[in-house]
């Protein structure tokens, strides 16, 4: 039997991904050329299921990077003008305003300690011409309702609104209406090989990019936002891709409209809710987020009380691989990605489990 | 049969790749985590094959980045103190320099039309604090002299030197005291599929970018190269790499060295030599490169008087794929790879058809 990875990305791998590689070997796909009809066929389909999957408005554009993290760059180069406004409640969260406070932007900080949610003031919001909000934060487990983004939205409707759904996507059913910029990584929902990231970007962001890039001194990223979305427009990107993973990514998105994303995104909720249960009464471990309106479906982050590695050794035994805690928490925490490829029954198997431990 | 793809880079992957991602699924290794000590195995298993494959003396560091073409902005951002000099002769030795001076560089230039190899002036050398040079131009082609190279070196000795050997390395066979930094793209000459790079950088390099970026002014690349080398000492990455790349990158440079580096190189010597040689006496096509001793041997292009797609629709027909020329070139020329994953065999057989079409 192999191993069942529910680690927070990279995590199991999709369960029709194996065929899709074999298939992408005997077809060639990892050789042909990116500037061929054959590539634009596939960038096509990936960017049309997308679309589709996520119900994404017609004045977005899908762009491809080589992860999500280098999103960061990009937006900080492109998407603040002058002052960003940063909600930190974790590593990733607090990367990114790391990345735009060394840059010399103005950086506007609200923070609260992991596993919660700041308070965003009001004043604070309407400063910022750039504000980058975690819907996911895979350190701590934390999801952001989707009411704080909307209200932002409403405080001010001119900032650009950039979202990490790294790990949320495309479980996350947001109203892309509402914000201006998401950005994904294929290697935790999506369930493919770490290797590519997704950066959806509105009309808005490509008009901000324009102008901020005209006036930037210092250097230009060869893979700016304007310059991507300008090969975007053809099917194309700036320099050659992962075709790999592009390809997989249109035929998982196949598979995912077929099953449905309702029954997808529901599954996921029914996964969460048996586990969160459990362990509501489990005698040594706690969900750390405790305010249950804030807690992930997608990565579920419990304290240990030190015994990370017995329990993840317990579960390796049984084929069973979960994730350490995030960086300081590592020993004492532990976290379990619940992601479109874990069945309910996977998943059901998992949760007694760690119930009987 | 499957088509056998000559077209330099993506090209056909090496005959090994597709039985280790069998492998690799079989193993789960898409799904391990990047800060577990399994991925820490392959990443030194990848770090020592390549060390062993290239003679790497022990100064240099390994660092892996999602693509080559990154590596422009982040030597321009770590590397070039004030000037430095480029060499251009195709369109990728010229985004570079595109690049460094778009960043505000002070920036030297030597150019030469496509298809040759300009003169390096002395006095230019000696006023950069960086030099960009290009080993093998994919555009065009030409090969520089490893005797060129050593040159620069010999001119400058303090100038940090990097060398673009994208479309050459393992083939290259350079002496790693006499220059400081090169990159490679593992979908060339290590027939890989595409979504990873190889920065290999010496001690210099490091010293040079802690310099640097600490005086640096505006945005600090989250994945610059005194962030990439940190992790590296630890066998880590940044962000997430793309860990199935890396590991068949471990996987065939191991069956590289047990072919031997040595039989790789004078295969590739001999294909060339018998294309070239057929070439000579083409009723119509000539070698695009006139100087013999600025033939590319993995990267041969030539002139087709307009025959580019007549060429390429018969030899398609025969499961044979060769590139486009590059850009401009796009209907007058043809790119065909001469890469480690070509046999003998398939390069005889390819000659074949082109001298009696």
């Amino acid at each position: 039997m192999h191993n069942i990875y529910f680690t927070p990305g990279p995590s199991s791998l999709y369960y029709t991904v194996e065929q899709h590689i074999k298939k992408a070997l005997r077809s060639g796909i990892a050789s042909i050329s990116h500037r061929s009809e054959q590539f634009k066929d596939i960038y096509r389909l990936a960017d049309s299921h997308l679309r589709e999957l996520l119900n994404l408005p017609p004045n977005y554009t899908v762009l491809f990077t080589n992860s999500a993290t280098v999103v960061w760059d990009l937006a900080t180069e492109s998407l603040i003008t002058d002052t960003s406004l940063h909600v930190v409640n974790g590593a990733f969260s607090e990367k990114f305003y790391k990345v735009a406070k060394n840059a010399g932007k103005n950086t506007l900080l609200v923070e609260s300690d992991w596993g919660q949610l700041p308070q965003i003031p009001q004043n604070l919001v309407k400063q910022a011409d750039h504000i980058a909000l975690t819907h996911n934060e895979t350190s701590t487990g934390v999801a952001m309702p989707l009411d704080t983004i909307y209200k932002v939205r409403e405080q001010n409707p001119d900032a650009i609104i950039s979202v990490d759904a790294v790990s949320s996507l495309p479980y996350l059913n947001i109203d892309y209406t509402k914000i201006d910029a998401l950005y994904v990584s294929v290697q935790k929902c999506f369930g493919l090989p770490a290797g590519l990231g997704i950066w959806l970007v509105n009309d808005r962001c490509l008009a901000r990019a324009e102008k901020n890039l005209s006036k930037q001194k210092g250097l230009i990223s060869y893979h700016n936002l304007t310059a991507l979305a300008r090969q975007a427009m053809n099917l194309q990107t700036v320099s050659t891709p992962n075709v790999l993973g592009i390809y997989l990514l249109a035929q998982v998105t196949a598979d995912m409209l077929h099953r449905g994303i309702q029954m997808i995104r529901s599954e996921i909720k029914y996964k969460s809710a048996i586990f969160y249960k459990m362990i509501e009464s489990h005698a040594k471990l706690t969900p750390f987020v405790t305010d249950k309106s804030l807690r992930s479906d997608t990565v579920i982050v419990l304290d240990t009380q030190g015994y990370t590695k017995d329990l993840q050794s317990f579960l390796a035994s049984k084929k069973m691989i979960i994730g350490s805690g995030y960086g300081k928490m590592k020993g004492q925490q532990l976290r379990i990605a619940n992601f479109p490829t874990h069945s309910k029954e996977q998943f059901e198997m998992l949760t007694d489990l760690v119930e009987t431990w």
